[in-house]
């Protein structure tokens, strides 16, 4: 008999050479049937395999990540089955599960593979997943695996990396595959399938090697998870960043400039400055002081901070003098600088907590082939701030920066989240840096922040920073991916390195404590994220142009200009469109600039003295006064824009 | 008989060996005594050289640049005489005048020159100057030449890269000097001296050269006058601004991020902000539309722009990426970005003038010598904007951009200036770039911008750019001290480099008019010339705090806080005193931070609900309410700064 631990802590006894599947279905059929995969003692087994040992077992569903891999592995299994079917002389090479369902690398030789044969690999491969083969996993010494890729110089060169022990294949129906295993049961169980795309990819990310194609694909226990994730593909699509970004005249990128370094046209920069402006009016009712500092620092500062040794040979590298003997690095953040101008004083307790903000915009080395719009740049804006305080304001600076974090979160509609705790790993207390006493204060002031803020919390122990425990949020958007957003670390080392002191209250200097926090994190990726959240539809406070005014005629110009200059009497942001287009066509192209409000302006508006309002989207609110309208803005701006 | 042409375009017979005095005598005989130096057919000469052909001349009188370049040239003579008599064995070198006075670059041998020995020069120089030495040139050959200065290895290296015929002594008194000519008649009007000070100075500017001293001296024709350059020099260094930005708090350095790369304390960022939104407000009025760019860009950016052929090996070298074959560059300019910009769009002339404004931090290497404060400094943040037009539209955009720069100086109590308006040199019309057409039509019109604006303006024909004609204003601070500021710069290369187009009425596509134009130039260096010129007296609507609140006890900590809220309500930049101090010693501090009103909160003015209302300087306003003292400060804002 064998000794089976489960998650919630309960022991159960089962015979030998049990199987996962065994043990699912001793707590109940039911729960059998959606068992999909499973780990033992944190190795992933197969459910088939039979347990010889005590041990701690997981099993998972497709509802658990866990699952999902298990999952999109055995689909890709399926996948090279179908193209080695479908393909004579197809040479399969690697194939794994990705975060959104699978691929495989195949030399197809001539033949070229494009959307057009994407009907028949989803037809075979569901062909052969109603066969309900079971994955079965084998052992193979090195011999028998090259014989049986004799023309397959892929797997050979693989096999040729192990060793005799570790070679292990899988065999599904009548095919086989080398594999180091992780399945679901059977083929049955995938019922839906399709093929997303294909791309070039260098054999083992290469380039001096041979460029193979990469089959994408995804697929589902259910047709309607796969059709529900298609719409989602869709609607991502269309609000794709980079697209909306184009079309909202938000920012371009230029060859001579330089890729991954955004240029923001007049639409994008006023959209920065109002989200700046915002967080800036909210960080000074908080107490934060704005500083401006240089975009490059010598080598020295950041030898002094850690970063140089750490990041400097993958970075931008040193801009040296034309005479003198100077390096300067290009700033990866901003936290050296503000510890050189907290040190500009020497302060005393009372002066504390000091809260540095800056938009610092920071440059990162990023190799060309992980540049991606505005999410992956090389030159980004980070809403930055450094709080220095003293161990016993370390509590409340804390909950202070978390009711920051969720107020910019309210105003700027993202409601779905969670936060993650980042403690030090128990066991290995030696790994982290400050004082024992400290890191359990930090501690304490973090969790106690999260409850106190009936924050929905994880705790993940161990994954602290070496420098000091931290919290993230997890925020999930309108297409339900999920982004970190609002980081708030604790940090003892910069003050350490920097010789940071106070005076404290018993005269002696003291060392403060170091926060650093982002809301958005940086302008560029929180803008790509909001525009992708919104499909550019912004909460209207944040919206460049609240109203854009449309002249029935060139007729109207006179009284256009004097609702416009009204409106801005009102604060309302808007502009006319002037051109001598008709009111159609200016309808049609203001929806498309996602434009809140349209003001129709003609013969009737002019005589009474009033406005025609339609609302993007199409709702028509008559006509109404511009005193009227203006109520209407302000209710609307109240809703999600309150004051901090 | 020789014609002589007077600058006003008369011309006066005279003997043939006549020289300038004698022609100023011929005008009269007051006008003679003033003169003191002179220039014929655009070449110094003594005004005692007997002129020999016809020609046009010129003559000097302390109230001109030249005239004091020879006072201050000939008083180098007498300071070297009045040396060589009191310190045996020294030998010297060069001693040129400079903008405000002269030096003399002296080996002393052993002897230290300090402080101490500036009255002895001084008196020496008096006595020497009390002896009206006449001032006469005489020619030598080499040899002669060098026998003189046998024991001077500077001298004589000086006359060793002479010609024979071009070698030319000064007399004056017992003292010879290698000398090029402009001396004013005699030593006699020297009536006033002083030494300023002593530094080291390599000879000719070169490290591996051996060190000499270099004596700063300043000398007038009236005692008077050296008096009130004394006070000038006195009040310059109370305002210089590297003390004030340190007793204000503005701004500091820090020698690990690196010289030259100012850090802004939070109240100098603040008022950077404070000017930058108030810049930002006029542009927005005037149609220019912020955009953002990084502060790198591909090195072929600059090859494309001619800034890398012009200044690449002189300034901060390229930056390289650790693994891609790529280089940027530091952008020591917006106007490329600014042309990438431009150019992501196909313009048509309905949609010009296009106006891209952007707070652009730019870096430009700068020898560490040089650096200086705010005003010389490696990374400095350029009010910038580039107008894009067509050539129809130049002269009303000069127009705009002038009364702009205007409103920035009058709201900013800059109210002495002039313009010079910079001009092709007609002789050599082949060295510009862009047609004779365009060129006639940028001149005319920044011509009658500055006719039609009223600006009191000077043409310097010549003087113009290589890319185009420019107004630049030469502006008077309080110290009467000139400083250049609001450039505005017509160009025809960038769009020509940029290959920037407009699609015209006719279909064609055209080049448009590029207008740079800077009104502060930088923030770095406005922020020092308006804390020099206001001494740190900001106008009220730009102090960073427009009055602090003091209470005489912490007993009225209560009402000092309500007081605060009250004044923020009315808009009031304010801040509470909070210390437990005596109510002197804040008042004394607060005049030093220059806080331009000061609220006294004690028993009675809780009581009454008012406060005691002190200025800046000492002004009693009596115990008042809140909303009287909001008028007052709304009526003394309005004073300086209206609505653009």
């Amino acid at each position: 008999m064998i000794d089976i631990t489960l998650p919630d802590g309960s022991v159960k006894q089962f015979e030998k050479n049990a199987t996962p599947m065994d043990v699912a279905k001793s707590i109940s059929e039911g729960f059998a049937r959606n068992v999909i995969s499973a780990s033992f003692n944190g190795t992933t087994v197969e459910t088939v395999t039979p347990l010889t040992t005590d041990g701690s077992l997981v099993l998972y569903t497709w509802n658990n990540d866990e699952g999902k891999t298990a999952f999109w592995h055995s689909s890709a299994h399926v996948l090279a089955q179908a193209i080695e079917e479908l393909y004579s002389g197809a040479k399969l090479t690697i194939g794994p599960a990705i975060e959104n369902g699978f691929y495989y690398d195949v030399d197809f030789g001539d033949h070229v593979v494009s959307e057009k044969d994407f009907k028949a690999i989803e037809t075979k491969m569901i062909e052969i997943a109603r066969g309900k083969h079971e994955f079965k996993m084998r052992s193979a010494t090195k011999a028998e695996a090259l014989s049986l890729y004799s023309d397959n110089e892929f797997k050979t060169e693989l096999i040729e990396n192990l060793e005799d022990g570790t070679i292990t294949f899988c065999d599904h129906a009548t095919f086989t595959d080398l594999c180091r295993g992780g399945h679901i049961p059977n083929t049955g169980i995938i019922k839906a399938v399709k093929i997303l795309s294909v791309a070039g990819a260098y054999w083992r990310g290469n380039e001096n090697n041979p460029q193979l194609t990469r089959v994408y694909g995804i697929s589902f226990p259910k047709q309607k998870e796969l059709t529900a994730h298609l719409e989602l593909l869709e609607e991502a699509k269309k609000r794709d960043h980079r697209k909306l970004g184009k079309e909202l005249e938000l920012f371009t990128f230029s060859r001579k400039v330089g890729q991954g370094l955004p240029l923001w046209l007049p639409k994008g920069a006023a959209l920065r400055e109002r989200l700046e402006n915002f967080l800036k009016a909210a960080q000074k009712k908080a107490g934060y002081e704005m500083v401006v500092t240089p975009h490059i620092g010598q080598k020295e500062l950041y030898v002094t901070s850690g970063h140089y040794a750490k990041y400097g040979e993958d970075s931008f590298q040193p801009i040296h003098t034309p005479k003198e003997d100077e390096e300067f690095l290009l700033k990866p953040m901003n936290c050296p600088h503000h510890c050189e101008i907290y040190n500009s004083a020497q302060w005393s307790y009372k002066d504390l907590p000091k809260r540095y903000a800056e938009f610092g915009t920071v440059y990162r080395y990023e190799q060309s082939g992980e540049l991606h719009g505005l999410t992956r740049v090389r030159g980004f804006t980070q809403d930055d701030a450094h709080l220095f305080c003293t161990p016993d304001q370390l509590d409340e600076e804390f909950k202070n920066v978390i009711d920051l974090v969720l107020y910019v979160f309210g105003s700027l509609g993202f409601e779905n989240f969670t936060a993650q705790v980042s403690l030090r790993d128990p066991d290995n207390l030696e790994k982290y840096i400050g004082s024992n006493e400290n890191w359990e204060k930090a501690e304490k002031a973090i969790l106690n922040a999260a409850i106190d803020k009936g924050l929905n919390y994880v705790v993940e122990t161990g994954e602290a920073a070496f420098y000091g425990p931290k919290l993230d949020f997890m925020v999930k958007d309108a297409l339900g991916r999920r982004w970190q957003l609002g980081t708030i670390q604790v940090d003892y080392t910069l003050p350490e390195r920097f010789d940071l002191t106070y005076k404290g209250s018993d005269n002696e200097l003291h060392r403060p404590i170091m926060i650093h926090r982002a809301p958005f994190g940086s302008m560029e990726r929180f803008i790509a994220i909001l525009l992708e959240h919104t499909a550019g539809n912004f909460p209207l406070w944040l919206m460049p142009t609240q109203a854009v005014i449309l002249s029935i005629s060139e007729k109207y110009e006179k009284y256009s200009e004097k609702v416009l200059n009204l409106l801005e009497n009102h604060e309302i942001r808007a502009l006319v469109d002037h051109r001598n287009e008709t009111i159609g066509k200016k309808i049609r192209e203001s929806e498309m600039q996602k434009h809140p409000y349209m003001i129709i302006i003609g013969e009737q508006e002019e005589k009474e003295n009033k406005i025609t309002v339609r609302k993007h989207g199409g709702e028509d609110l008559g006509m109404i006064t511009i005193e009227r309208f203006s109520e209407i803005i302000k209710e609307e701006v109240s809703k999600t824009l309150k004051s901090f």
